[in-house]
């Protein structure tokens, strides 16, 4: 509920709308649908020349997505199928072979929420409140497998994995202009990457701070970091090849594995299973 | 309709206003058409000081535009209507002869919607949610099919081609800065191409965040990929130049050729038609 | 009229206002004329407080004009004159040189429109919607035939060409950054030239999205087409310089020749008049 | 009273204000005295909280304007005023002595207008539609004889110029930005020189098109046209050195000298006086 | 309180809101958690309409942000609070070892304000109206004491430090950009570090003055400046490495260390305790 | 009283409001003092709601500041007061020192107004209208005079110089880009400079119409002639090193030494004493 929180904060909300109901009526949705979901619910108040946002303009919203993905999914032709099967296997094998990275949950190519063509859902074990430079390393490993798993079985590069890297380049950013990670930038924030919440109302954008020489140095640093660790998704399904081709058959047949079905395909023993959390969709 | 929708997402519509009803006025419109529709009823609007745009405003649009076509009709002159040949031919010919390409409905040197001289419609077999980097090269080879015609035929290079060469540059951009699709640039995506809808409104615009150096590379790879495009496109109509003139001329005396007609003149076996779904056209 | 009804889009006309009376109340207006009368109109009603502008402004509007240009008429010195007869001519002389251009209706230095001191009015034969680069070409060098020729003459440069070098930079702006004519910068389009009417009000400025390179690679096609068709202009002038003296002498003389007068000049035969559009003029 | 109203439109006037008025109650006032009166007037209006600007506003900034001015005379030093002096001559000696120039009217050292410190009258023999690039540049000579002269005389540089400096400025840049009177740079207008009220209300600032190299270009060229113009102006005054000590003696000793006083001078035989237009100030 | 006002200025308050109320409800918040809270405020008023931010608003803020803590309290895991246990005494060992820096009045592992997972609270014994160089490195080498702890330790680089980060660029760009204290840049300020409260309401955002080269000056200098305080604040830790985890287990032991604690840890004379500032905090 | 007014154009005055009365209440508040007080009413208005300032706003805002100065001046410590008695008397000493400077009225080390410690008050012998490049060159000299002082005595660069060299860039800037001072920029203004109370209301930020190159060339300049300022000062106050201490000493013991004492110090005769304008201060 959090990311919907955050999500709903860029709005205006009417008075009497309980966040709660919202919430209740999207379950399974990532940030990505609530992100459009809220969106979609502005657009419908706007254009009935309403100030704020109601319950009815959210449901109204809901409903268009829902029957939006009804007509995908009877559209999703078997090639296509075949690629997201392997897509999000990647995402599932890499997050299986990494240490530090959040156990899979579930993985599925039935369509949710809006952009979805499939899921990866991880497990949270804990919040987490630190992240070390190596933990986000692997965090994008798992990011980039979907596209590493269909570059190593098709060949080709698709526009599936579209969403996966504007969350890795945000990562990799984040890590050169806000955490000091990378050597030659050094100890330093670099302004720009403020999120809009914290942005004070009606002020000017925030303009860029540095030179145009430290901007190059921020995206060599940022294209190393990525190039890094598609590689290392590379390097885990490369050797896990078999495991990919056998997992992303039968979850073209299941349709959807769970964590019991994952372990049993890489062999390792079960484990109870505490509530989920998705992170991870393609498009 | 989609696209419609997509276009009406812009403006602020009357609340008892029926999209339907702006959909069943408007048969065969492309998507080009369809923007100018919205965009003319919008400055009816605005111009009688209303607040919101009404059926009476998109009718009296259509109007309009439907005379400003019958006009044009009568003026346009005998070598344009044979380089509007050519070009149509052009489009159709690449498309029926490259892979995984959506094949050819109907070609017309019969002026349809705003800006369109004539028109080539493509029949999707089926919608499609993943193009690899192969489609959508192809996807722009069709596209720059019409403008290699002329340069073959004419050996000139005209304004007709300005719709289609937009089109080609948005594809090329989304492949360098959304799908991450040049090794150089990497799996990063480019801030700076998001659409306009998806903009918090009243927020400022976004600013890029790349560096020079970055924006010259994403500038040589579009350069790059659209170059590989025409070249594609010309090697096609060279190699199948003699079919081309025959098309251009059967075009010229019939003005309209439909998906039998083609596959006659390509030497091909018929098939049944679905329906169709216009997607190309020139102006 | 289309023209004017372009202009009138820029402003908020009142309800009841006749587009049509406005038409009638300006024959012979230049383009640059009735930007500017519509731009005074709006002025007038922003200063009396008004939100939309009336026919009693554009009255008003067009009165000043009128009573500004038979001063200025009065003031012209000789000096002036001649420049201005040879500039005209200059414009003639190579719209009547090259293949592909329309005929010179009328010229003449009796000052017509706010900022024109002379003007040669071109009769288009027919409407055109396709230009080819060459054409394109041909109708910068008639644009700039008349500083070509005050330079030939007087070898001087002038302030009075200001009007044909912003129509030409525009000409060769849009062939490289629309219409693709530049080898090196290829079949794409480059943003920052989509016309005022073509904007999502309230949007925020259409950034630049190329780099500081293809900036300059722009800059440097732009200098070279608009260089060759000077070069074009000077030579088809310097050829006929005996017929450009002959003509500015004449024109001198009558203040104003038609086409039968340019025809005699230059030696050719007779023809019948259809109806013209005045589109050039100078200041 | 062109000048005047050129200010005029920048602000809203009350609709009975009659601007005959403001032009009888300014009798000599430079350009720049009367846009300084225009931003007095209209800040007065805006402190009393009025949507448009009465006579009774411009009433009271002319009173604030000559109450300063009659301060400032009791002020201004010895040395200061032997420096304005000289200033004012050589203004007044440059345009004596380059053909094309408007005659000088009258030259003084009583402070008139808000900026100025002395004031140099040229009497325009008649209004210009075209200039020329040799015009421009011997206009600009005229402007910057001020500074030659205070270099020649006191071997220093002073911030009296500033205004002329920005005049100078102004035509540099319309030259090679607007009238295409540069080598290098061609028949191309640039833009970012578009006059104020020819701007859309509302609508963004016109960005620079042009790309870095070009705008250095531009800079390159402005400082050689302005060089030359003030080097044109010290050889004029070095040869002249007698006439212009001269010269600065007797205005130190009259404050004010006329068109006869001048032409005696240099030995020039007298004229009768048309009425005089005030052009050239210093601060 | 001053801090609290500061924030306060940027926000509407309502005209009956007592500041004094909000000090007495926010007892040991740091500036960032101040911050937070005002915008947390000004957010829920936003959002129920409100133009001005009542007591109200800033109670129901308050109750947020507690929650929030002893939420994340319960969350902490062993590793992260072992890793905020050496960051914290890494700030308190260097503040410890550096000259003219405040003593360290309290460290403390247990959450506390809206992003810390620990503090560090130092003990000013004098309001300082002059800061030196060296004052503002040793400062600097404080700030990042935490990262260099945990580098040392963990030999990793950790989102934890990011505020500290913020602080120290904030500090080393005034040095260059306010102070003048960079040999190269000169005694110069250099224009873009103005804060919100003065800049003018309503104007538009100071552009950059300076050169692009002016600006890579800047970065390169700010980089070396806190290039140094790292190394500074690594060769304290180094030297004292035994120290450092002798502090840290005693901090993960009890939580929070006193003055007499820290200065017997150090081995050092035990000092009375006037009343303290928190000035350093960590996420 | 006219710096005053300056500022007090920025803001909305209360119509009943008499400028004389604030006049009154500020004596001896310098032009910082005095921006920051009208920065102060206007907030506390804008805090009531209110939308222009009244006296009671500027009588608040005058008791916040008197209020903080005496909270100041019991914390400042003793090494603070010898820096600021030293920065002060290094003014002084520079001041006496150069020819075309206004001789000093009193300095001293109880602080005035907001951001002072201490203060020099020259006394102008005239206004002037005119400066040279030499005079402006030692009223920088002047400025930097405390941070030279500082410099040679305590061998550190200090944050009480921020105000100074914000001053002596204003200076050098405009010495460069509006009073063609520099050699290679030549005598053109360079746009950016353009004091707020000269832009039309509304309109959009004047952008930098220079190139990159020249936005170097600028910086260049300013850096050479601050730094050959500081030179000045430098060479000034190392050779009477002997005076500056003893002069720092008397200052240290009396708090404030006016013309007189100054004058004993370094040895010339007595003058009589005109009325005084403060022009200098340190925070």
């Amino acid at each position: 509920m959090d990311i919907l929180k955050v999500h709903l904060k860029k709005i205006l909300l009417a008075p009497e709308l309980d966040i709660e109901q919202i919430a209740a009526l999207t379950p399974g949705f990532s940030g990505a649908d609530l992100a459009n979901l809220v969106n979609e619910a502005a657009l419908l108040a706007t254009r009935r020349g309403a100030e704020s946002v109601t319950l009815d303009d959210f449901t109204r919203a809901i409903e268009r997505i829902v029957a939006g993905l009804e007509k995908k999914n009877r559209l999703l032709n078997p090639k296509e199928r075949e690629v997201v099967a392997f897509h999000e296997m990647g995402h599932a094998l890499v997050a299986m072979s990494l240490p530090g990275v959040d156990p899979v949950h579930k993985i599925s190519i039935i369509p949710r929420g809006i952009g979805a063509l499939g899921y990866t859902i991880q497990r949270p074990t804990e919040d987490r409140y630190l992240m070390t430079r190596e933990e986000l390393e692997n965090k994008m490993a798992v990011l980039l497998g979907g596209r590493a798993a269909e570059h190593i079985v098709f060949r080709h590069l698709s526009t599936g994995a579209a969403d996966d890297l504007a969350k890795v380049t945000d990562i990799a950013r984040s890590m050169v202009m806000r955490y000091g990670m990378d050597d030659k930038l050094g100890h330093i924030t670099y302004e720009g990457e403020r999120p809009a919440f914290l942005q004070v109302p009606g002020a000017p954008p925030p303009s860029r701070t540095y030179s145009e020489e430290t901007s190059r140095d921020i995206d060599h640093a940022v294209r190393k970091i990525v190039h890094a660790a598609f590689d290392k998704a590379q390097a885990v399904l490369t050797e896990r090849r078999e495991t990919l081709e056998r997992g992303a058959r039968q979850l073209l047949e299941k349709e959807t594995l769970v964590e019991d079905d994952l372990r049993t395909l890489v062999g390792r023993p079960k484990k109870k299973h505490p509530s989920a959390t998705r992170t991870e969709t393609i498009r």
